[in-house]
């Protein structure tokens, strides 16, 4: 696992890194559980909700930590929105049975990315843009 | 271009379905001009902060009519900002010259979304989920 | 749609135009069916080789369109995996009913990938690359 | 890191596995070289073949990751168009200073990726679609 390592050096903090961790892994427990557990269990693993919601959290942990990878500015609005279907997907899961896994790393996923916004939720439509760059 | 009327009379609205048009139309626009234009041109167009936020709305709008197109309940947040994006991406285009399409798709696409979030801006992050499906 | 053809002047060729297209169609083509009537209706539509395809497909023509646009130098590869994902989920499409619009699509972005190949499939793994953008 | 681990027990196999890192780590360190090393470097680090073959590397990992933890019957396919992609970011990075990282990663991908191909290059346009899953 030292590659790891070789990146987190680069990011700017180690906050950031770690929430780029929690978002990937949080991208593949979820997208992984969804195409293959649940597609092949059926029944109440494919209930339109659950399903759904499993996606959209692995696709948008996914962008989230390409953000912060790539530096873009809304790296922080989309941690926000991150959060917020992190936690929906935890309860979810946390609802059937035998996806503890997936609303283990959703809560902790969502944890790391209240923690970059920290806790103010994203700005109004109309104000400033943030700086470019994680600080 | 019939093909697009296909899907159309599949989505849940004509308000939704102009949307998805205009987010795939934007990320269409954006990532043609950030990855031919402004990379061959260089100088202005690679000053990191234009250059990302092309970069960034692009990728944006693409989640965001993913987002739409598959019925995930984060629609509304993640309109919410893509508007900001594309507006950030709207101005810094403006700045400098032959971006004017990119800047155009930006702003259409920016006032589409609002149009959907009706601009009321994304939800405080402990608010409940919304239903799961556009209405 | 004038706002497609916009973005067409600037896209080298009209082939590479009309691939780009049609793989754009049928990514959201696919995407919308398996995400909301696959998902909502059950049984056959759920069957796991057949959503799982449909969502490779969604996905890889997305992936295949963004190399177009993007002018990066493995387009031609893209379209030849793309090309034979496409015949698949057609012909999975086919097999159960009510998919015909997706069946359809895939049909037509088949044919536009082949096109661009030349119908020569991808080179094999040690050859030079190919010129970095679109001729 | 022990969180890495959860998910590799869920995977079909040891190599699977591997590749996935691989491949997730090739696109995290190329995708933030280009957009933070590279863009604020310029010159020769954002000459177009370069910075588009490191942003079409980053780009095709990342798809064929998800490949192959969604289980999609193309992920041969993917790893071998992939294979060849990180050979050539490889060669390029290789060519300029300070991108030693992604160079390396690009390799071990690539071999990661030839692994799970068995060498073999993708199949003809015509031929019949590989097992649904990961065996």
């Amino acid at each position: 696992m030292e590659q790891q390592m070789l990146v987190a050096a680069e990011v700017d903090s180690e906050q950031l890194k770690r929430c780029i961790e929690d978002c990937e892994h949080c991208h593949r427990v979820c997208l992984h559980a969804a195409m293959t557990h649940c597609l092949e269990q059926g029944g109440e693993y494919l209930e339109p909700p659950l399903f759904r919601v499993m996606l959209a959290c692995a696709e948008l942990c996914r962008t989230t930590a390409d953000a912060m990878l790539a530096g873009y500015a809304l790296y922080e609005e989309m941690c926000a929105v991150c959060a917020r279907v992190c936690r929906d997907c935890a309860e979810s899961c946390e609802r059937v049975g035998e996806l503890e896994e997936c609303a283990e790393a959703c809560r902790r996923c969502a944890e790391s990315c209240v923690g970059i916004t920290g806790g103010a939720g994203p700005r109004p439509i109309d104000e400033a843009a943030p700086p470019a760059r994680p600080a």
